[in-house]
């Protein structure tokens, strides 16, 4: 069987594995994400001694996804220092001289669902990972979602918890749904990190409205046939039937399939790939690209 | 060259005509929206003599749009007397023995404007209607989207503004995005139909707030390379500056894109079909049928 190169690029740290076109990963390994030098003279060496037919990243952004763009391939306007305008693809192409497919790390994981884990055999998924940030990746018409860029869906408005004072922790958009529901502010709003609150603690009502808030509109928008949540405070599993029941609630109704009404337990599910979502999601993507999509 | 129909079935009017796959409408006529027995017995004599090869049809909604399901075809829980559970699709069809395309009536705007109008050439658009209710449409990787069912753009919820007292008059979601901006929602809140207000109005602040709030989350779920604002309430040409410096304000800089920057004002514009629009999309919708897609 082929080989196939994956590269899950976090912020925090490189995934790299090994696997094949029917989503099997026989081997991966991970560096700290320090400096472009650093970090990539170790995926490289990696990579080197292996016979990939085709390598799939699926990266943190923003990233310049559009083919035929001066700056395809390139981590663009990041924070993070030394990454901004860092040409990923170009650096990987430069070792390898196979095909490379390059998304969001979101995209990917979206792709992996869709592929081999809670969204296999439908049309279209969304996945959302909720943690440090928020980002989601979605899968439309069996096709991962592109245009001007790539959706941003973690920086959509929402509408505030009435009882919600914390002013939010976006630097472009201060209480975006990231700046109000991402790990950092649970923690800043209730003085403990996310993972010390009880499960019975107010937090995760609030955290509940708005993420089934953001869900509404990515529902209305979007229209997909399953909702993948992972990330880690979507660890707290206690989340799950809180967002169920408020997104039913906003809902009222209006739109009628079974998936939103008896079945929504089945339609907001977390990942089936577990911790395996993002590097098998790159491995999509290194599928996509050996067969030239 | 090849007879195509195409029908604008829409809640006050529909709209008939027969062109051709290049996007020339040759005939065109419409018929009031009574009962299911009237209006289609009209519809259907119409195309009697016309010898067709397929019709595309944009219908108000909502509308069951998904291949294989028992109710594929039909005008589903619409609150318009008689037309609720109506089998569309199938009464065309009885009559007229070639494919029938069927979508929203805004997917099929949508369609119109990326076939022929302002987003040709791209790969994906959205289109808006703001009128007496609010919809849209869109076109992502050069397919329509569709998954669970249809999208329901028109009631994503968005943030209220802060001297809005205005309820809302969604009977589903009170003051979602339809409740708030539609045309209706601007003569209650005024105490004078929208036509009527004159361009230095207040009101006009307020419904591109409401406006470029949608926007700002369809660009940041959808990435669209294009967005096309139609329907009576957008024929105020007033809102489209508005619109513009509210939707940059604010993204703040997020996502960096010449559209959303210098280019704004070629990136949120009104339909180059005009009133076209709806029936060039049910043109369109033909055009797939025809083409097996």
């Amino acid at each position: 069987m082929k080989l196939l190169g994956a590269i899950e690029a976090g912020g925090t740290k490189f995934v790299c594995g090994i696997g094949h076109e029917d989503g099997t990963i026989v081997d991966r390994v991970s560096f700290p994400t320090t400096t472009p030098q650093e970090t990539m003279g170790q995926v490289l060496s990696y990579f080197a001694g292996q016979d990939v037919q085709a390598i799939g990243i699926g990266s943190f952004g923003p990233i310049d996804p559009v083919p035929g763009s001066p700056t395809y391939g390139y981590i663009t306007t990041t924070p993070k220092p030394h990454w901004g305008q860092f040409d990923l693809v170009g650096a990987v192409g430069a070792a390898c001289n196979v095909p490379i497919g390059f998304d969001t790390d979101v995209n990917g994981a979206a792709l992996g669902e869709y592929t081999w884990g809670a969204a296999r055999g439908l049309d279209s998924c969304l996945y959302i990972t909720v943690g440090t940030g928020i980002g989601a990746g979605a899968v439309v018409g069996g096709k991962l979602i592109h245009g001007l860029s790539h959706p941003e869906m973690g920086h959509i408005l929402v509408r505030r918890h009435p009882e919600d004072t914390y002013e939010g922790f976006c630097p472009y958009h201060g209480d975006c749904l990231e700046g109000l529901a991402a790990g950092p502010a649970i923690g800043n709003r209730w003085g403990k990190p996310a993972g010390e609150l009880p499960a019975d603690h107010p937090a995760w009502e609030m955290e509940a409205h708005y993420l089934a808030h953001a869900l509404m509109n990515y529902v209305l928008i979007l229209s997909p046939q399953k909702i993948v949540m992972g990330g880690g405070v979507m660890k707290q599993s206690q989340l799950f039937p809180l967002i169920h029941g408020k997104l039913q609630e906003l809902l009222s109704g209006y739109v009628q399939h079974p998936a939103l009404n008896a079945g929504i337990g089945n339609y907001v599910v977390p990942p089936q790939l577990g911790d395996n979502a993002g590097l098998s999601g790159a491995l999509g993507l290194a599928t996509l690209a050996l067969n030239g999509a």
